[in-house]
């Protein structure tokens, strides 16, 4: 059998691969935790680890670069094709957080390898899908022969996902100029599942907000004053209970303002894969699927909007029973947008509705954190084109599309920049992001290395 | 001035003020809380310090009775009139939970003294109130020259009421014969306020629940799968939204079967009381008043049945925002019952309820703690106006006649040993029962040593 390309980048991609994995897990012994204060040395640990391995990786420049929040990490390596169209990759270094009581078997930041798969926080949820572009440059290089990539590389690897992304749009519009591209590769995505490569042609956007509600400026004694002054955590649950109509629509007047319907034509590309609804409920570890009336599994959490509670509190929690009305509650609100919502918009509906409702005696706040905006690329455009080329070359299959019901800046990229925005992402839906055992299957992990490898190539000749 | 036996108890009282005080301290110092399994060992060291204090106070037998749960305290003082009815005490000296993080000034179990007032978890609720009695009858017992009560007293102070009583319907059926007795002496209520005395002349009962609700097996990623699985913390939520109707009437089927509607004279009792709703929201610490339709603040709280939410946990609960579908949540409710209401029909319509109610994909499961009984004592009852006639030579008032909005286990004394209960309590609505800061007045203790200082001899001669 003769040697082709593809088969070059296959055996340098094997030569490399302990040592990447080595680098890995060193990686995610950083517990790059952005919602916690207390990780906040971590982070900025992450940052620096991640800027000195791109410099090993040969990239002549790399920046840390400070935001109000975390540090945001940037490279570049020019082409030595001064013609060539630039691209810029993003992804994020911060993680969710993690503790092994909930439920990991083992330390979440301790990587162990069982089974072919890499398990620890930020294994897939970005690291592993941030790291893969490390050796896969390399690759790139070793088999075309080059000294530079045949595309203006540039990375850009945040350290806010995690908490929203608070300060990034204004990183990027501050940094315009440096991170001008031709077009974007987010890598932090997934694909259908170990056997359905595909590529992602839009994620969902997110809104986030906590609702804190007073009630009694203590805990009272719910003999003698329950039934006759309104309770917080009552209020909290009629205001989750209101969120959604009978037919699992969201109630909050105003939220479906502007929503991209989808068309057959999509709805037909959806139908495509190879759904399989109960092994779906597995990876979901759910027992029923629910939702909106009127749509399937994969429109619910691909096209459609949501309201979720990510958490509810208030009152006696702990062991036995406490018998009082109690002081307080907070809920934790987020909301899952479509190509055609606007942020802001969905925001001040939810304050209005929420204003609305609380009963009198109940004081209550809202804090937004900020949101994402839902993004969508043309099917047409053929930077996507050139990305499932590059796939298929690694994969041996047709690439199929799909969408991503998770939430990433994405969007703000392309309004600040102008460049189209495509996916690549290996992970699987099993791979359990923000939740305990998250792992990366490695087989996957390195058919990612060598996408990347051919991508340069396929994304040169097809913005030329 | 000539001597009066009222002046005689007063005197009394007055020289053991201090000592009594210390020794209240020392037993407040005794963390029995016995909702939580590690104070455990504190809840029996709070019985044997109470046995050892009554033997000295002269309480010929004095045990300590064990049940499954929290050890009771038994002492038993024979009249020297062997004609004399026999009264039982009862009352708990077990507490509720207390942390100093809950809001408390100083810590919850150093008890302090600070503008008369006696600070600490169970000053008033209830070791004050039990502790009263000791240095009550060694007063009557000293004007009286007596060296035995005028009744046969007998004393039971059980050690889990705050955990809802669960052992005490059994112990009281065991032990029926050693506490039988004439009629039955709650020491565990309050009066109106620091100028109004008044007798209790009933309680409500209450039945309580945990349910907790499972989706996913474990949090699973909002943006993956939210939208289109169920929800635990929505399902939670919308049960406790689904217990009242727009009216807040309690809307779980069955709940008012048998509720004995209060009579125009019941309430011409309660209007003839001086309620200041603006006051009461003060010791509430609430800031509006709210409840089922239709019925006053005081109706509500004393002789309407409620549903309450004491807790709601479920997700993500910290600093910043998780993006996730949890995995489970839980509630704790209390249900307060009026005469007429059968706890165990009301579980059974509990349990129906939720059954039809938690959705498909959501498991469940409901706990009952032990239901307490709502009890009322016949106005006329000779005995209920000699507590009257007691404290009324204590606090040269008229006496007035409330109920009490929180649950004891009264009403299976009356059950069990056929005997009337009676209320005798001097703890006032800002006392703080179950909340931080809980106290006792200093002036309203001393006045309840006074009132049983007169009582045995009241009820020796109205229940002959």
């Amino acid at each position: 059998m003769s040697e082709t390309p593809d088969s070059v980048v296959r055996t340098y991609v094997e030569q490399h691969r302990a040592a990447f994995l080595d680098d890995l897990a060193e990686w995610l012994r950083i517990p790059s935790v952005s919602a916690q204060p207390e990780h906040d040395g971590d982070v900025r640990r992450s940052a620096e680890w991640l800027s000195g391995k791109l410099k090993e990786t040969g990239f002549p420049v790399t920046e840390i670069w400070d935001t109000p929040g975390a540090p945001a990490v940037f490279a570049e390596w020019p082409s030595d094709d001064p013609g060539a169209p630039t691209v810029l990759v993003y992804g994020h270094h911060d993680v969710q957080p993690a503790a092994r009581e909930d439920g990991w078997a083992t330390d979440p930041f301790e990587p162990v390898i069982r089974d072919g798969r890499m398990y620890g926080r930020g294994a897939a949820d970005d690291k592993g899908q941030v790291f893969f572009h490390t050796l896969g440059v390399r690759a790139h290089l070793a088999v075309t022969g080059r000294t530079a990539p045949a595309v203006h590389l540039k990375l850009l690897i945040e350290g806010e996902e995690e908490s929203g992304s608070p300060h990034f749009r204004a990183l990027v519009e501050e940094r315009a100029a440096r991170l001008a591209a031709d077009a974007v590769i987010v890598s932090d995505t997934g694909m259908w599942d170990e056997t359905t490569p595909t590529v992602c042609t839009g994620m969902r956007g997110l809104a986030e907000c906590e609702i804190e509600l007073y009630g009694p400026d203590q805990d009272i004694h719910s003999g003698s004053f329950g039934g006759a002054v309104p309770n917080p955590a009552t209020a909290a649950a009629r205001l989750v209970a209101a969120m959604h109509d009978a037919d699992e629509r969201v109630a909050i007047p105003g939220f479906y303002d502007g929503v991209a319907e989808l068309t057959d034509a999509e709805r037909a590309l959806f139908a495509e894969l190879p759904f399989d609804e109960a092994a779906w409920l597995r990876t979901a570890r759910s027992h029923a699927t629910a939702g909106e009336a009127g749509h399937t599994t994969l429109e619910r959490v691909w096209a459609r909007p949501t309201a979720e509670v990510n958490g509810i509190g208030g009152g006696y929690q702990g062991p036995g029973s406490k018998t009082i009305v109690p002081s307080s509650a907070v809920l934790k609100l987020s909301f899952r947008l479509v190509a055609g919502q606007d942020p802001e918009h969905i925001e001040r509906s939810v304050l209005r509705w929420a204003e609305d409702r609380v009963p009198a005696g109940i004081r209550h706040r809202i804090t937004f954190s900020a949101a994402t905006r839902p993004c969508l690329t043309p099917l047409d455009h053929p930077a996507l084109q050139a990305v499932a080329r590059a796939m298929g070359r690694v994969f041996d299959r047709k690439i199929l599309f799909t969408r991503e019901g998770g939430s990433g800046p994405a969007a703000d990229l392309q309004d600040v920049l102008g460049a189209p925005v495509l996916f690549l992402g290996i992970s699987v839906p099993s791979d359990g992001w923000h939740a305990p055992d998250e792992k990366v299957e490695i087989g996957l992990l390195m058919k990612g290395v060598e996408t990347t490898a051919h991508l340069w190539g396929e994304l040169a000749a097809a913005l030329r």
